[in-house]
């Protein structure tokens, strides 16, 4: 497993240069920490930083053949709209039961949509599949260096912005965020405290540090969390190797607590999040005993892509 | 009058530094404009760039015996703010109507809060003579050329970010806002379009720029629009001059089109945005047509306090 070096970091920020939004640090009024808000990226969420480095590191053959990725999510758009701002041909494997507006989504960012079954399985089956019939690339979600390059950039402009930041909370799920950030951090201030944020319900990433070993949670407990988004069983194996160099600690919050942290985040900061970008509030918001004292504070809000019909319920359900 | 010079308008960014956030421009997805989010400043709203521009620009004994300021709403938020955190004592003049919240988050924000009944003039005439009686200077929420120079450098911004930028969109009030924007944007490139936003219901700065000469809608007739912080009845003498100078034109919304674009922000751009910021979003989304054909499209989303109990309204209602 080879890390990420500073200048994997480096040579990301400069190729994506003007694709991406450079996201400000926002003050979280009367609460002295700041959000990361990737939520403002033109997909909603960090993952476009990924896919732009991916896309845009493809030999000039490859670009021309295309790309396939395969998600219900957040990397799907990603994917689709980095190939059509590079003009490469994109196709996406996605879900039968997707959420309808999703699959229109990313239809109309120019994507071929794949429809294949409900499991994970099969979607990742037929991609492999059509990579090998079409000569597609495959690009993968979380556990690739080049995905893990273009995260890190997040953790290259917090520095940039706020040179004496002491602790960075970020959303752990495949681990492809917390482990470009915490190697940018990690690899120019290692006294920077790197803590991820998992739900209760999903906390395979703070057990496999515990114990110093990969663990995995079963499919049903990480279904439960109302943050879709972090619902991956497991770190891949080239995460868990950037979580274990680079990670300080992981703690947890309850669902409750991340329902609360949506709401204060778009009636207090003014931001719209996904309750998997709620974690990093919460945990700066409900459990900063836990964090350790280590100066100023920020906290990565990783996207804001709400199911319609959800935000009404996270607006006025807080306190439950 | 003396209309801001570019000098004017630099010196106050240099000024501010350090102080407001840099807002991004923050595409809005598959409609190709982009937005400003001045609801990302920790007040929420621009009103913070002019508060801290004419705080700044206080000689040391006036800092020294404070400030004094009357608003219900983003005005007080703003000089209460920046005044704490340039240690500068401040007094709030605010009406017994105001909603709870605000009241206490202005005290919060460590602000000498005076109640004094509902009405504006009442408001006006106490803070008036609050400023005689302890010596307070007082900071005007618009008609004053140290706040239209800090509200301009969200032009000077918007220049820095998309210097090919052909139409911005600013909502209009006070008209503190679009003056500033207007001369920063006009001092560089003529050529830009400035257009500016009202509610249908408060088409004030409209009528005063078709007929030429100043003109004043009836406070029954603004208090119904759903955007409180355009209930303005005229533009200021100084903000005059600078719209007769440099807006091209005034295109207004509707009701039901400012909660849609509210909604359409949360969803679609994941930003809230109060009513008042939403009219810009309404006229970038569903007048585009009006606006004429001048390049790429900035419309600054001016603020993003809503209160509590209205997201769930403005989020559901939306095609009403």
């Amino acid at each position: 497993m080879t890390l990420s070096s500073l200048e994997d970091l480096r040579a990301a920020q400069a190729r994506m240069r003007g694709h991406v939004v450079r996201t400000p640090l926002v003050p979280f009024p009367l609460e002295g920490f700041w959000l990361k808000p990737e939520s403002l990226q033109p997909t909603g969420a960090f993952k476009l930083r990924g896919a732009f480095n991916a896309l845009l590191s493809l030999p000039g053959d490859a670009r021309a053949r295309g790309v396939v990725a395969h998600s219900s999510g957040n990397h799907a758009q990603a994917v689709a709209y980095a190939a059509r701002q590079l003009g490469i041909p994109a196709v996406i494997v996605m879900p039968g039961n997707a959420p309808r507006l999703k699959l229109d989504l990313t239809r109309a960012l120019g994507a071929e949509v794949v429809v294949v079954g409900d499991a994970s399985v099969d979607r990742e089956r037929r991609a492999g599949e059509l990579g090998r019939e079409r000569g597609l690339t495959p690009i993968p979600p979380y556990d690739d260096a080049r995905i893990i390059a273009g995260a890190g950039t997040v953790g290259l402009e917090i520095l940039e912005d706020l040179p004496g930041v002491g602790t960075v909370l970020v959303p752990v799920s495949g681990g492809g965020l917390i482990s470009g950030v915490a190697a940018a951090l990690k690899l120019q201030r290692p006294d920077v405290r790197v803590i991820g944020v998992e739900p209760e319900l999903a906390a395979d990433a703070r057990d496999s540090l515990r114990r110093g070993e990969r663990v995995a949670y079963p499919a049903e407990q990480v279904g439960a969390t109302l943050a879709d988004g972090l619902r991956v069983q497991q770190l891949g194996e080239l995460t868990w190797a950037h979580v274990r160099a680079f990670v300080d600690d992981i703690v947890t919050v309850t669902e409750a607590e991340l329902r609360r942290a949506a709401r204060d985040a778009a009636l207090r900061a003014r931001l719209v999040t996904e309750p998997s970008g709620a974690v990093t509030v919460a945990a700066a918001l409900y459990h900063r005993a836990e964090l350790g004292e280590a100066g100023p504070l920020v906290a990565v809000l990783s996207g804001g892509n709400l199911d319609p019909g959800l935000p009404v319920e996270l607006l006025t359900a807080g306190e439950g």
